[in-house]
């Protein structure tokens, strides 16, 4: 994690977790703003680097590090898009923990252009294996996440 | 619409509208099956083709053709993520109408391989000016979408 | 191959293989066009569905029936873009084998609106196996590449 | 330009301008490696941040700050995959400029992971205005762009 580039995962917070994004041509699409997915993309940019943070990659956890290949995989979002994004925006995406039981994590995520609110999501998440099946969370993942989100 | 591919934007069914998609590299990520917002995006085509069978293309509605420049923008989505594709997968995308507004349009839709439920969402639409600013549906539109969902 | 859409991975021509392809919102940017790398997907979903009708898929290539796991990766790509597609264009992607050798594979590929060319690529393809090492092109897989191009 | 995210545009450096740039799961493919298309990605986003630096905005382009509406847009490119990325992997896209004549710019990129070349370009933009037509590029934009490659 030592790097030329201090903030390049973001910063966790005493919320959770918070990573800038920055609206690029590949994010917009003929409308003029950014295409539906681009804020997904960016819920899974801040998902992954608020791990990173913890500690937690997911080279290693494909690479057998639990014991099995495992990686994350989305179960349910719900997401309300409220304001557009545009090119050369610079957003945050923010992160916290709701829940976590045996199988299932579920995190609310925003995403803020300064202080506006432009899309918030509940989003799951599971842990599978290489076939797919559901795994439950290993345990020093539960445990760092659980803590971040401490009051 | 003439065209050489007769199936290029799939087909108008008694409850509304399929569309094939394949799986190809783009669609997946390294877990070995298809990327979360694959779906979203074959979600997008299948309501694109939709309309298009109906008569309503995005590129007319963005020249002013129902007065101002108009196009689709996605307001919320509710998606359940239960199966996996893979590469190489054929896949179908399933559409109906659920609900017309005066500002708003909700869609069912279903991605299915073979007769597998891989995903399931619901999907408010809404249409927005150049500004951003929603604008009631234009009455064509609506009624084309209101009659493909007549019993 | 048997399938509800006959058409869905494109067809075999004299001089190689052409697919369809619509352009979608997602393919767009904010500019009002393709997005540069719109093309190179298009591309790859020619190189994939020719392979296909030619009886070879990358799921079985992976699941390592010429003796381990192998897939294609992309070497060296020289493109020239040439004139703009836009949301709804009806497109087609022409591919024709211009060399193989013992690891490599060349291909000459155009994405067409009618009778414009859009865009214009010679694309080096190499096998490889799981960890990124190039591997000869299967026999099977260069005899029916070979054939396509046959005069 | 003013951020809680100093580095979020990269760095200015002696022969142009450095960005880096992680590996998300929207940049794999189920190869375990990047899809090609995103190295591209990459590479666009260091043209865009390398103009940022120097006071350019894709946004002020557009809105018609030179007089009419204007964007970059790729008329060609010369790429070569020497190495895979993966996922977590952080990686560095340097840009310098090559040459600018009226109308068009030409770029030297490569993506690197520490001091391994993943990945070799030359591009060549053009300026181009609302219906594709190519222009001049703007005397400040070349002037700025000439200085940053001053030996």
């Amino acid at each position: 994690m030592t790097s030329d580039w201090p903030d390049i995962a973001g910063r966790l917070t005493d919320f959770g977790h918070v990573l800038p994004a920055r609206v690029y041509f590949e994010d917009t699409d003929f409308s003029g703003s950014v295409y539906h997915t681009g804020y997904l993309r960016f819920m899974e940019r801040g998902r992954s680097d608020f791990l990173r943070m913890l500690g937690v990659g997911h080279r290693a956890l494909a690479a057998g590090d639990e014991g099995e290949p495992l990686s994350f995989a989305v179960r349910r979002m719900t997401i309300e898009f409220l304001r557009a994004a545009t090119i050369d925006d610079l957003l945050q995406i923010e992160t916290r923990v709701v829940r976590i039981d045996g199988a299932r994590l579920a995190l609310a995520q925003r995403v803020l252009r300064g202080s506006e609110v432009l899309t918030e999501a509940e989003v799951v998440v599971a842990v599978v294996n290489g076939m797919g099946k559901a795994r439950r969370i290993p345990k020093g993942v539960a445990l760092r996440l659980a803590r971040s989100a401490a009051p």
